[in-house]
């Protein structure tokens, strides 16, 4: 099997047996990454592009990990935010990179769409590794996975994404996922922080009270409060927002069921989720980290032509 | 046959035969770059280190392709400008990696000379990608070399070099080049963008007028407006200069005969070239951005001791 | 043997039979050095992550090649301190690399005791390229092999560190190693620049007359005065220190005996070591550069839990 795309540029995009071929492509790497000997040759003579506007510290690394296990040639460009500038200059970028001979691109971007724009103009494989508001995939596809991982399946699950929604494209991507395999999601959070066109577009719950979210759930996946995003003050203090949808371990403990703790990372300890929740043995974080190498290694090896 | 020189600090310094032997032997490694596998473990052990004080994208990305596609080890290094400071601390950067048992150094500088000051003092071999506005020799080398592709010979071609000459070190570069190549040169531009000294220096044509620089005519290389490096206005404005000496398909096409268009990038596309001429099939932009991998390679591998 | 810590976070943590270890093994990776050839394939599948939250050229370089030429798989991340933030924070980022299968961190911070703090809660081995004012022990590591490859041994020599004492952890890290091994050191610089609690910890003389520290010694190890780290105006300025502190020539010649040069680097020129003295056949200062990625080297491969 192979993939029915050649770029990843959202999870929008993806048929759901897309999704199961990554998932599954990346369970064999996840093994490879067990072992005392973590490279395997298979894209020894691809080039990869990580071309940053925006800064990631884990993102690029972890992409960086994946590039390298699989033997490939890496290159690092990272761009302030301001160079970024026009659609019409990003597009010259690109094409010169390309006519170096560069065979993916790897991109995070500030405008929502920029990949998208690109894969249209350009033959080599685009990855989307954060496009403003709109998409993340890779990460959707490493919570998706982790979520398999630990509860068997995504098929039936009841996943709650909590928090700010609104300018969060983890959110966006973790929806389309977890709707196209089959779970049901409940959006919960501030009224401010959850536009109502997600919900409008989406079979999606969405729930004010986080009580009533996590009694819900089997997994509830805690987003970052997104300060350096938000234009204006869309909730009045960081301790507001705490008090009312901050988790830590006693709410979890009050809870009728454990449910999976997840976070895109880097966590805000004390604001959306305490240290003794984010560290307890419910929280499967660090696997999520863990399994972003294997997911990556994954997309690329599929994208480069790969079959399973 | 080998290089005359150890260095590679300008064109001024090299020979006839030592630019027909780089480009000839780019020519081979062209070549390479076409196949499935574009690697070659020809600088196996060999260590470059890529010391940049000026901000660049595209010739960092060319150069550290080049280097890994000859399995070099690569070590990059961009300083902001300010950290440049005096000769004698760049010496003393210099004198440092160099004792680190670095092979060769591929340096950006916005001090003009400071390649040629750094190779007075030092043993390893010195690649200068751009300093101040001097020269920047790999640029004229692929630019020597997509004429030669596209027209088949150097000696007797005529090449318009258009628009901001007096703050450009990719015009030195192509001078020195074509002249002692054999080529004709018209420089053409605003009066205020030609220094005098030039074509007292040299045999060159100067051309005010951007139609009859066309039309005389067989490669009109169109130099960036460096808009950065102008201290002072010398042109009344961007639109005006465009005006007059932008270039465009309509141009293009009301000329008696075909001729090239190439461009160092990036375009400040409708100002100094539109994008109907930057995309037009008589525009071999990118194929100069593909060849510069290759001529590269061809420096690195004639400067790391390399025969023909 | 092997070393008896997992961590290089100081000197002050190793045993004298550690530092013997590192330093024997820095003298065959040495010898790989001098080779045509000067990679070996010892870590071919160890990754280290390079996580400088300061600023450092050469350091950072150092550390690159030697990871190089071990065959290490290599990932660079260079933060500005102000992202640098809160101790769990730092932690978050160091774990979440783990989890991506990371065999060992280099970390350079601008907080004394970070990489301590770190190591009591990671699994990873930890390398401290330096904390705040409190340790930098590859830079004692390289220095004593300096001194050995001068003068023999270090049992028994006399060392001079000279200048500001109080910001450096260059000093106190080859105050901790020299002690260990059984040399002689005095401190010398003016009162300002010479903390008192130093003394009083350790057995060292102290000296406010530069000509009789130099007298004394057999090796000065003259620190780079560091601005950056003045907090108040501690000297009443550079030309007076320069006058009162820094080390030329003549000065040297004037002594009753030869004695060997050291500086950790970058030098002020004409502060604290004039170029006559800096470029001197006295001076090993560029040797210490080369021997830093033999100890690198070392350190990197005994932490892996390479044997001698």
């Amino acid at each position: 099997m192979q993939l029915s795309t050649k770029h990843l540029l959202g999870i929008r995009d993806l048929q759901p047996v897309d999704i199961q071929l990554i998932l599954d492509t990346a369970t064999q790497f996840k093994e490879v990454l067990q072992r005392p000997i973590k490279k395997v040759p298979t894209l020894r003579d691809v080039t990869i592009v990580n071309l940053f506007y925006e800064n990631s510290t884990r993102t690029r690394i972890s992409f960086e990990l994946a590039e390298k296990r699989l033997s490939a040639d890496t290159i690092n460009f990272t761009a302030s935010g301001s160079s970024a500038a026009k659609g019409e200059t990003l597009l010259d970028t690109v094409n010169n990179i390309l006519s170096m001979k560069v065979d993916m691109v790897v991109m995070r971007h500030s405008a929502s769409g920029a990949p998208h724009f690109l894969a249209k103009h350009i033959p080599a494989a685009i990855v989307n590794a954060g496009d403003g508001i709109n998409e993340h995939p890779t990460q959707a596809l490493l919570d998706a996975f982790s979520i398999r991982e630990a509860l068997g399946e995504l098929a039936g699950k009841k996943v709650a994404i909590i928090g700010d929604i609104m300018h969060s494209r983890v959110a966006l991507s973790n929806i389309w996922l977890l709707k196209k395999m089959g779970a049901e999601v409940t959006i919960a959070g501030p009224p401010t922080l959850i536009p109502v066109h997600l919900t409008e577009a989406f079979d999606v719950r969405v729930e004010y009270n986080l009580r009533n979210a996590l009694e819900w759930c089997d997994v509830a996946n805690i987003l970052r409060i997104q300060l350096e995003r938000q234009n204006q003050p869309l909730f009045s203090s960081l301790r507001e927002y705490s008090l009312a949808y901050g988790v830590n371990k006693r709410l979890l403990d009050s809870l009728s069921k454990e449910i999976v703790i997840m976070h895109p990372g880097p966590i805000n300890r004390g604001v959306e989720l305490d240290s003794d929740a984010a560290d307890s043995k419910q929280s499967i974080i660090l696997h999520q980290v863990e399994n972003g190498v294997a997911v990556r290694m994954a997309v690329l090896y599929l994208l480069a032509g790969g079959t399973q």
